[in-house]
């Protein structure tokens, strides 16, 4: 039995704390494993009307988690209005972020689920990291580079080379050692996370037709042959470059576990065409398990009840999964 | 009611013939109108039993059509092995083409479809144009860069705005012009091809995330964005740029009837992961109809009767749609 998930509410103005209540709300349906919220209860008051508990440690979010949503209540020093994000609610979504994650690197929260925070109201109060993950990662004493960012679906698995830059800086950006440190984090991850003892990777090609041999590009042979070669030599299982364009259809997903991508709409093209409603972000890498929704705060929608919990259930599971196989293959 | 369709199979090696002859077995059930086949009719001998016509002229096609699959005979100057590739099946296809445009121009095929070629095996006997589209363009008095290659399937429409050409090259191909042209063939191609009177495109962005304002690359700002404006001046329905992870979904195509991709595999990757056995590629901006199912000569399983036929009856049914729909309008 792992110890209850911790779920930061994310930015009290965004959609966060009415996903995480509809999570609470469907969990039979979904067996969903206790868990509770890290953020202000008010947050969670002025979009739902489940019942909310109001706890002062992990451990009284067993028993209470059949009643109600358990929350640790992180206060935001101003009044809340769904859908109208300020500082005050920024500076509320890092601490309750901030202690989410020490409660999961101390063991008394069985893994971390974060909501969708606003990057832009957070770098307007100061915070320095390129996003949630990065700051995850520094408070678990992993090099940000080796905290590797997967988006999964119920039929696909993907792992972006490169993520938030320009695409004309990517090609730039691939060395063989990258490409090849993702390779093998990836292959990690798919083992510790998903239970997969034999993981089968598949590189994207980063030209159309992946180059054809060079006539149109050649970041193929100087760059992903290469780690492809070497990955293989250490006894990787791992398929490519391939034509991106034909990856991706039922027939093609079967043959891999995971996805390489070149570029951040290589990996997210396919997974949100598929998985729009279900996309989960799962960190790899870490020592604690960390999961969040793949979508944003939704602002616009926020507060009208409009919201879609499928990609917060699938976290809660996936981050459930991951950390109830880790616990037993630590025993 | 449109003259009899002209289907050119191709190379004779690959899985033209076959797809043909199995969509001709397919016609009561998809509903297709009469066509012909244009090529050697050995090819399709070799990986058929479906009873064969051989025709002079088109005409002919209409009565022969619920008896076998009608052939305009193109010989091959030598033996055909399926799957085994060479420059007499090459120059085969390419005389196929030739005399099957040739009909469709003169009005003699109501529409035109290709079977796939090879396009090494075509450069090696020493054809100068990228690709089918290009010559079937020139053929029809048509600059290349006029002729606008579109991608259907049953719930997408994709137009590349640039195609076979390194990833690193297509920042500095893209233009006001290049895109707003593409954008104006694109909408007057919906209206003619499909009866769309009204249509409604949607431009994705380059960047992740559309590059959110100039943080992530500036192509959406001095290239898209200035298009955009320009187009909706003249009255057309465009949309963008949009972040292109977030278009494909069931809800995002709803809101258009085609979407302009900046690259190859943006359009071409949601494209085939939703409809890989179903896709057309639809030439816009000629005089003639003319669809193409889109994929490739698949040598290595031609002669096995493993090749799936969907796409060429989509690409019939497509070619057809279209030219009963010129006809109507021109009346």
């Amino acid at each position: 039995m792992i110890a209850p998930l911790a779920i930061s509410l994310g930015d009290p103005a965004g959609i966060g704390p009415e996903i995480t209540a509809k999570a609470w709300a469907a969990r039979t349906l979904h067996a969903l494993p206790p868990f509770f919220a890290v953020g202000d209860i008010r947050s969670l008051a002025a979009v739902s009307n489940v019942p909310l508990i109001r706890i002062d440690s992990p451990e009284q979010a067993v028993d209470a988690f059949g009643d109600g949503l358990p929350v640790v209540s992180v206060p935001d020093s101003a009044d809340i209005t769904p859908g109208t994000p300020d500082s005050d609610g920024a500076r509320c979504a890092l601490d309750s972020l901030e202690l989410a994650v020490g409660l999961a690197r101390s063991g008394a929260a069985g893994a971390l689920v974060t909501g969708p925070v606003s990057k832009s109201q957070l770098y307007a109060i100061g915070f320095r990291h390129p996003g949630q993950t990065e700051f995850v990662a520094e408070r678990c004493g992993v090099a940000s580079e080796n905290a590797v960012m997967m988006l999964a679906g119920p039929t696909l698995r993907v792992v972006p080379i490169t993520t938030h830059v320009a695409l004309s800086a990517v090609s730039s950006l691939l060395s063989v050692e990258l490409v090849a440190a993702r390779a093998r984090a990836t292959a990690r991850g798919l083992t510790r996370n998903f239970g997969i003892e034999h993981p089968r990777l598949a590189l994207a090609g980063f030209n159309p037709h992946a180059g054809e041999a060079g006539a149109m590009g050649c970041e193929e042979i100087d760059i992903l042959e290469p780690a492809v070669a070497i990955l293989r030599d250490e006894g990787i299982d791992i398929i490519g470059p391939l034509p991106a364009d034909t990856m991706f259809h039922p027939r093609a997903r079967a043959r891999f576990d995971a996805a390489l991508c070149c570029y951040h709409d290589q990996a997210l093209v396919p997974l949100k065409t598929l998985h729009f409603d279900e996309g989960v972000n799962i960190t790899l890498g870490l020592p604690i398990v960390r999961t969040s929704p793949d979508h944003g705060t939704a602002f616009p929608i926020a507060g009208r009840n409009a919201a879609e919990a499928g990609a917060m259930i699938a976290a809660v599971r996936m981050a459930a999964s991951a950390a109830e196989r880790r616990a037993r293959s630590s025993q």
